[in-house]
């Protein structure tokens, strides 16, 4: 029997878009019934999480357990959420339910390890992800070695981030582009693209076609349809 | 207060997926939060429409419900349906919840109506959507003069859509636009794309850039937004 798979979204909603047109894409599928049941709640009543983070204010909290109970009791077999800010929150959800819930920070931090080992890596995400150790808690425990953009880079990675949230599709990348050449003048030989909307730029630009990376959304996409029982295309 | 939309999905799931696309590339949006609260059931269960309404077989209508009242009991607050051929089912999916159910076919010819105004159009979609008069009955009841393809130029127009469903996406379209071609020789001078994964075509390959045409999809996305309460770019 095939799991469903339910997907707490909303942070962006685009990336959500992504995480499930991935999850389709990289099914192999020869008719609709091939494909795993999914169901999404792009919830967008969910708080910005990295404003949350830095500045406190209204906790995202609440919203995503909603989320949370909500796909459970519409018939989810296990919990993926595509926004790698708000697995900052990631312990308190999975106890909010009985179901299991992939941990894409854990998974990510997986695929690094086993496609570049003995690598220095540059973290490419939220300020908020940064500041709060959602991926160099992961990277310290598994004992790689990580490396952020300078501030001022990290202010164009920012954003980058929020006009992909705001649907601006038409960006000058010079400035990212640099944060990425930072990364690398730091010793990374690979990056983690740790925003699922950088996973979205990364589709829309090919942003990295010069340095190595592992993209979360798609490690995560992946998993998932590993956890459902469908098969995967090669 | 903003309404939650519910999608009646997986039918197929690409399709699904773009109608998601498109309710948040169409929204006008600064942050997250100013995007309609969005639950969609990709519902793989759900059994092949067109060969129910031509050979008999597993009906559909159990898992459409299923999934009608899955999304109602999840907080949506009206429901839509990215799949022409199932709003052969529609009238009992709407008695089967509380919550208005847009009805995607009646938008669509309102919309053929409003801008292609005594106009003969054409009809793209699945030849079970066809043979069950999902569009015809409207656009009769609203005395639309309308041609479908020839029995071969239908076979090409299915053979894309299957192919697209199975996430073949690198199609030969000479027979797909013979079949439009057939179209403007019977006198129409708009085309319906009136099933979604030729509105997936049409994202893919702009298809009818050499005619007229309302993309079903595309007419129910926006329909979507309005309802939620949301704004859309114009």
């Amino acid at each position: 029997m095939k799991k469903t798979i339910g997907i707490i979204g909303g942070m962006g909603p685009l990336a959500t878009v992504k995480l499930f047109e991935k999850i389709v894409l990289y099914t192999r599928a020869d008719v609709d019934q091939d494909h795993p049941h999914t169901i999404i709640d792009s919830n967008t009543r969910i708080p910005d999480r990295t404003r949350y983070i830095l500045q406190g204010g209204e906790s995202p909290l609440v919203e995503l357990k909603k989320s949370a109970v909500r796909l459970q009791e519409a018939g989810s077999d296990f919990l993926v959420m595509p926004c790698n800010t708000a697995h900052y929150f990631y312990d308190e959800i999975r106890d909010s339910v009985d179901i299991p819930f992939i941990d894409m920070i854990r998974e990510t931090v997986n695929t690094i390890k086993k496609d570049f080992p003995d690598t220095k890596v540059g973290l490419l995400s939220t300020t908020g992800t940064i500041s709060s150790g959602v991926y160099g808690n992961e990277l310290n425990k598994q004992g790689i070695e990580y490396v952020t953009p300078s501030e001022a880079h990290q202010d164009a990675v920012m954003e980058l981030i929020y006009n992909i949230k705001m649907g601006k599709l038409d960006n000058d990348l010079t400035a990212f582009r640099s944060a990425i050449g930072d990364l690398e003048a730091q010793g990374a030989k690979a990056v983690i693209m740790g925003c699922t909307e950088l996973s979205v730029a990364n589709d829309l630009y090919n942003l990295p076609n010069v340095v190595n990376y592992v993209d979360a959304l798609q490690v995560l996409a992946k998993e998932a349809i590993i956890q459902s029982g469908c098969d995967i295309n090669t």
